[in-house]
């Protein structure tokens, strides 16, 4: 057996233990929101939100909640074809700037009572000596998926394995919600790729400014992914096929992180356009993955609408956001914590003794 | 000069002094978001929250923040007509589940870390041995407008005055951040006979379920408000006209909380369709007040969305919420909270050393 063997029964070991949410536990969950002093389902989809935690983690006594956020880093050789407003170096300046705690995910990590793990995956910078900043880069970037592709299949799978990896680690030590995240220049090019095929949506439908790119080289950055998905043909079917071709380590990575929280029963919150696009693998690759995934908000991204439309997923916020880094979901998870707290710490009509005839609507 | 001639003047006192908001501060703290560590724009909402506070409070540094909710609570005579699923024994007993802790309300404050204020403005029931609850108990509850005023000019420039006096008190203690919200059978009814008055909407427009009354006692609702105004005509030019003649206390108090957190240069975070009633009687006693509201969510009462539209708002959330206290107007505390935060504690380029030639979007 191959290295590419193991890695690629390992993940076939992964998939196969995914289990779908417990319906028992959703129907209690709802039956105990039904008895809070309030008029049946008046807490909207916040009482969704309770079910659908629980469901996920099997009980209908709420935990404590102990959230992680995880921000992957990576960088892009398609860069190099001017799709980005920025210039690769500054994917290594702001994994510094996330290290010192100055960043917009730093923030709302810490608004939302969220510990955040910072990860580098694939950095076109040596950023081993920084502490507080887990060392899996797998290369110096991907390579340019213009003229070859993105990584080898090996390092897809590696990617994913990773990914899987730390999601095992966290919920081993108690994390029960996962947020994720990401950071490297041309990711919405590479992530503008993985939707088009796997979302079967034209090129120019599912590009958008990124970080801010102007006309001209919006234009640029279509013409280069439609050529890419022209060379390479990756096939909508195989999910690992498109992440080798016109993906990204820290996008691999978030398809690892997705399957292993699934695999322990932990719920795991998307972020903005690039999460969306981990989130369409991790479904390609075992579709019973949707049923863990929450949608936090929806960026001004174009593709990103297209994206949760397909996946089904309804998001929570509409701010107008465009970070990533994780920002709209660790806005999500102060939501969820408020669903949580809502559902085990509300009185019942019978506690409260308040005449509950409730009429449902 | 008659008590009503000195309340009448006091308001008018209050009214003439409101302000608008800082325009320069809000182009400094434009300027300190934009050399933070993120594109242009890029938090959306919540960058416009950070400017729109800062120009109300006059300071371009952000404050720690300390928020307070207020949920204002009143018994309404038009109950007698069905108009509500629940019987108008349930808000002095969710009054006291307040006092307890145990409703949506007090669970979301404390999310918030804000406090709680909790006033009696005129429940139909003696509760002035509760502490933790303020007593201000105009009367037990309005008349039935379906046959006679709900209340007398007099109780309604009082229903203000309390509320103005509270605004004040807490702004004088510190408090930077009021959110608003109600208790009280009926008062989607008063709210939707106050709604179709002042922006002109018919009544079976802004008239929705409440609790969740079934088709047959819609009907009612509806026919009942639409018989009050053909009986009362209340003047659309004259907020207080209205109050008195369709309005309630818990509306009352909060119109008066609105002018006078206003009057503090400190901003009031509306919570659902009764709070937005409340709304469109501040701004039609005096059009700057509108400058110093900030709309949470957008329930799934009808009506609400017109309200928001007359008041040019934009919810931040839609969660298909309608259960009033103040509970969506907490879970808009947490976004500003957050938004001040990103604010302050993000850093600038130039801190972080990143490459910030920035593209503007």
């Amino acid at each position: 057996m191959t290295d590419r063997d193991m890695s690629e029964s390992a993940m076939a070991s992964v998939l196969s233990a995914l289990e779908l949410p417990n319906e028992d536990v959703r129907t209690r969950a709802q039956a105990r929101l039904d008895s809070l002093t309030k008029p049946v389902g008046s807490l909207g989809r916040l009482e969704e939100l309770a079910v659908h935690y629980l469901g996920i983690i099997g009980k209908a006594a709420a935990p404590r909640l102990d959230p992680v956020v995880f921000t992957l880093a990576a960088d892009h050789g398609v860069t190099a074809e001017g799709v980005s407003a920025y210039p690769q170096s500054v994917t290594a300046q702001m994994v510094k700037n996330f290290v010192h705690g100055g960043a917009g995910v730093n923030v709302l990590a810490r608004h939302a009572g969220a510990s955040l793990c910072l990860v580098d995956m694939g950095v076109a910078a040596d950023l081993s000596e920084h502490a507080g900043l887990l060392n899996h880069k797998i290369a110096f970037g991907t390579r340019n998926f213009l003229r070859e592709p993105a990584m080898s299949r090996e390092q897809a799978l590696q990617s994913i394995q990773i990914g899987t990896d730390l999601a095992k680690a966290a919920c081993a030590d108690g994390k029960n919600l996962l947020a994720v995240g990401e950071m490297g220049i041309g990711n919405t090019t590479a992530s503008a790729a993985i939707v088009s095929v796997l979302t079967g949506q034209r090129v120019e439908q599912v590009t958008g400014r990124g970080t801010g790119v102007d006309d001209q080289h919006l234009k640029q950055k279509m013409s280069v992914i439609e050529q890419a998905l022209a060379l390479h043909q990756p096939s909508p079917s195989d999910g690992l096929d498109v992440l080798t071709k016109v993906g990204g380590f820290e996008i691999g990575g978030m398809v690892g992180l997705m399957l292993g929280a699934a695999a322990c029963h932990v719920p795991v919150v998307l972020d903005g356009f690039i999460t969306g696009a981990s989130a369409l693998i991790a479904v390609a690759l075992e579709p019973k993955c949707r049923e863990y995934l929450m949608a936090s908000h929806v960026s001004q991204e174009p593709g990103h609408r297209i994206v949760l439309d397909h996946l089904g997923l309804a998001p929570l916020l509409d701010l107008r956001m465009r970070l990533g880094e994780g920002t709209g979901a660790c806005l999500a998870v102060t939501l969820i914590h408020a669903a949580l707290r809502l559902y085990s710490e509300m009185a019942t009509f019978e506690e409260a003794r308040v005449d509950g005839a409730l009429p449902s609507s």
